[in-house]
């Protein structure tokens, strides 16, 4: 291993130098960014990194996803590749995501002249945040054949997803055919795919760490919880479940009790790997827009609806399931006990990698110690492209290896303004990140 | 005491039948009715009165806070008056405030022909309910000279209440002098101010009683809680108070602990005169049209803002503000326990009518024994304008003597579409209105 190898803060920020300015919401990056899915902005991004390719001599392929594929111009058999995403939350920063591809791009620039055994590629998906259209990594699900149809009617600033691909140039009608771009011989060629993201949390900030080694990553499983009761005048019904039906005190006791719910088991079991977020108590703007119901809710009105969001995300999918059945029973008993029917719906459940590559994990902590960075193991809290890619598999059956690298992010903020990687860590993941690509598995 | 004195249903029903069509959501009542304060609809019922007054040989004056005043044509030196309101809040029923006007309509016009010792007079109240511009009884309070000038800025369907007045024919300008319209003068000529009402509240149809006879009228307390947290990605950020400062979750802990303190108050006096009531979380309209903060919540984030309204009502004002400040201390620790600043502002505060006159209230129940109306003494649990009344004093210093009777409504619906009191309930309250409008005060 040579120094000219490892990426530096300088390569890094050269890139952002320019990036801070496509999707910005104000002049300085502290405004935020908003790239939705397949919009101008998400496109102004690849485009960039388009023509940065093409000036280095790479190869450059959109696919009917709309998805940007940037390759070495060798004719490998095999290829060793990494992904990331290039659009944002509304307010979000510019890092979620983009990191991932600066990391990609800086490495594939600084390796794609060296001999290798094996091709480099970058995958750029579109729309991997559920925040536009409500459904999470659209462009790598579409580009793998697993995108439903119906997603296509989802609508986002006044078009529905089919209408913005086109406007991007992609081709919707490979989602209602459901075939993928990804084709199964691509599948059998990739020897490892890789992802580097910022953490979005801060337990790699809290321990001082340069690396976090991802071991899984969680599953979201995501619903509506809809209460009515029924609305009364505050002033003149007397208190008490006799007579009032209140769906906002019915929604306080639920949640209570999902949080004894959850403290109770993770007494019993210290490491729990779960986590269990209300979101959303009536604030969801696209909801409101049109509920009527909540807003007759008044002041002077004890309260006849309510809804919240439910989310347990855990890499255990079974343990998840489980403790999902504890909690639906939950919200159903307090609700009978204040008169009022819940109804839950779900938004989404995606599947957890309960274990990404492990040889993969290994050759990570070989690099970090040989460039002395420090390291710490940790599950993604958070969904990513990768995580549909590790439930892919090869024609021989096994799955394709996967690896994730996080690196800290201040505060461990994210979708927000706040969020923030030194381009020195960044450097560093990407470098990490290079190496392994170079060297391949080890295994 | 005459049968022909009596209002009969018929009486009532005439009224409807023209009232029911105007401000009404739907072709049929039961979808509802929508007179906002100072606007047409609420100003074509005043004119219907106008007109019926008109054509049955009385008097009717509209006053600079555009209320219109109906009185016989006798020049007595005393009077006996009632009042009511005619505007709803949106999707109201057609009772609450309107039956008090039809039954004193049809008093007066019953009783006007007949020998008196004193005047009578009902006041058409505008803008009682708060649901338009924030404000109880606009109308009456501007006529009592107690309505505070930074009210004509309040905004509804996209004008000041300013601007709604000078539509309607009123004077803001009234308002800004702090002038009343009812002189010193005329309010000691007042022998009695009394007012119909429906319920609005279960006790009197669970009891099957024909009358209410209201001994109390409940102050309101009314505060917006604020709650700041932090967002943070839910995937991401570990469960728990150290890395988690959760707005929803706190909010809930909140609200539980006030439904406790309650409890705990109301077993040690089973006859607790309180109730308390949160009636928005996160649900007001007005707010969340520009509050940008609520819509920064997402399904996978950990919640950093949620605001609710807290009231608390009763008919004795020093219990209120006792218990008030052990609720403030309840959300403010319970906020601090969770790493959550909570901001309580100040919505409003209306005075409670701790003891309506006694003698009124015992004519009263001399009156329904004489009937045959079976009756219940009951605080009212909603706001009315009478209780404005009930405040102001005569030069004398004496209160203005003040009565109200509750007939029940069905199901104890009110501000809602299920509003429904029968013609044969009105014509029983109307009648024990006209008997006392025309006895005078016993005492």
């Amino acid at each position: 291993m040579t120094n000219d190898m490892i990426i530096s803060a300088q390569d890094i920020a050269e890139h952002y130098a320019v990036l801070n300015r496509i999707g910005a919401l104000g002049e300085h990056p502290s405004a935020g960014f908003h790239r939705a899915a397949y919009s101008d902005e998400e496109t102004a991004v690849m485009i960039y990194f388009e023509t940065q390719a093409k000036q280095a001599g790479l190869n450059v392929r959109w696919d009917a996803a709309g998805n940007l594929f940037i390759e070495t111009t060798d004719t490998q058999e095999q290829w060793i590749e990494c992904g990331s995403h290039v659009d944002t939350v509304p307010g979000g920063g510019n890092f979620d995501g983009l990191t991932g591809v600066v990391a990609g791009f800086t490495a594939i620039a600084a390796l794609h002249q060296k001999p290798r055994s094996h091709g480099l590629r970058l995958r750029i998906w579109r729309g991997e945040e559920s925040a536009s259209f409500g459904i999470t990594s659209i462009g790598a699900s579409a580009a793998l054949g697993t995108l439903a149809a119906p997603a296509l009617d989802k609508r986002h600033a006044g078009r529905s997803l089919a209408q913005a691909m086109r406007k991007q140039g992609a081709n919707p009608s490979l989602i209602e055919s459901g075939q993928p771009t990804i084709k199964q011989n691509e599948l059998d060629q990739i020897t490892a795919h890789l992802e580097l993201h910022i953490e979005q949390g801060i337990v790699l900030e809290k321990k001082g760490v340069d690396i976090g080694i991802v071991t899984g990553i969680r599953a979201a499983s995501r619903d509506w919880v809809t209460l009515h009761g029924e609305f009364d005048h505050s002033g003149a019904t007397p208190m008490g479940k006799e007579y009032r039906r209140d769906a906002n005190l019915a929604l306080a006791h639920i949640l209570v009790n999902l949080d004894t719910l959850f403290l109770t088991h993770q007494e019993e079991d210290s490491g729990l790997d779960l986590v269990q977020t209300i979101g959303h108590i009536n604030s969801n703007a696209e909801k409101n827009s049109h509920d009527s119901e909540l807003y007759s809710n008044a002041i002077s009105k004890v309260s006849g609806y309510a809804y919240f969001s439910y989310e347990l995300r855990s890499c255990n999918d079974i343990m998840l399931n489980r403790y999902k059945q504890k909690a639906i029973q939950t919200i159903q008993d307090t609700a009978v006990a204040f008169g009022i029917s819940a109804k839950i719906e779900s938004i989404s459940n995606s599947n957890a990698v309960k274990a990404l590559d492990q040889s993969l994990q290994t050759d990570m902590q070989r690099i970090c110690d040989t460039f002395k960075y420090s390291y710490s193991t940790l599950p993604s809290g958070a969904w990513h492209d990768a995580a549909l890619m590790a439930q892919q598999t090869r024609s021989n059956q096994t799955p394709l290896p996967v690896g994730m690298i996080f690196i800290p992010c201040q505060h461990g903020k994210s979708h927000s303004p706040e969020e923030f990687a030194s381009n020195e860590q960044i450097a560093k993941g990407a470098s990490l990140l290079a190496t392994l690509m170079q060297q391949g598995l080890s295994k």
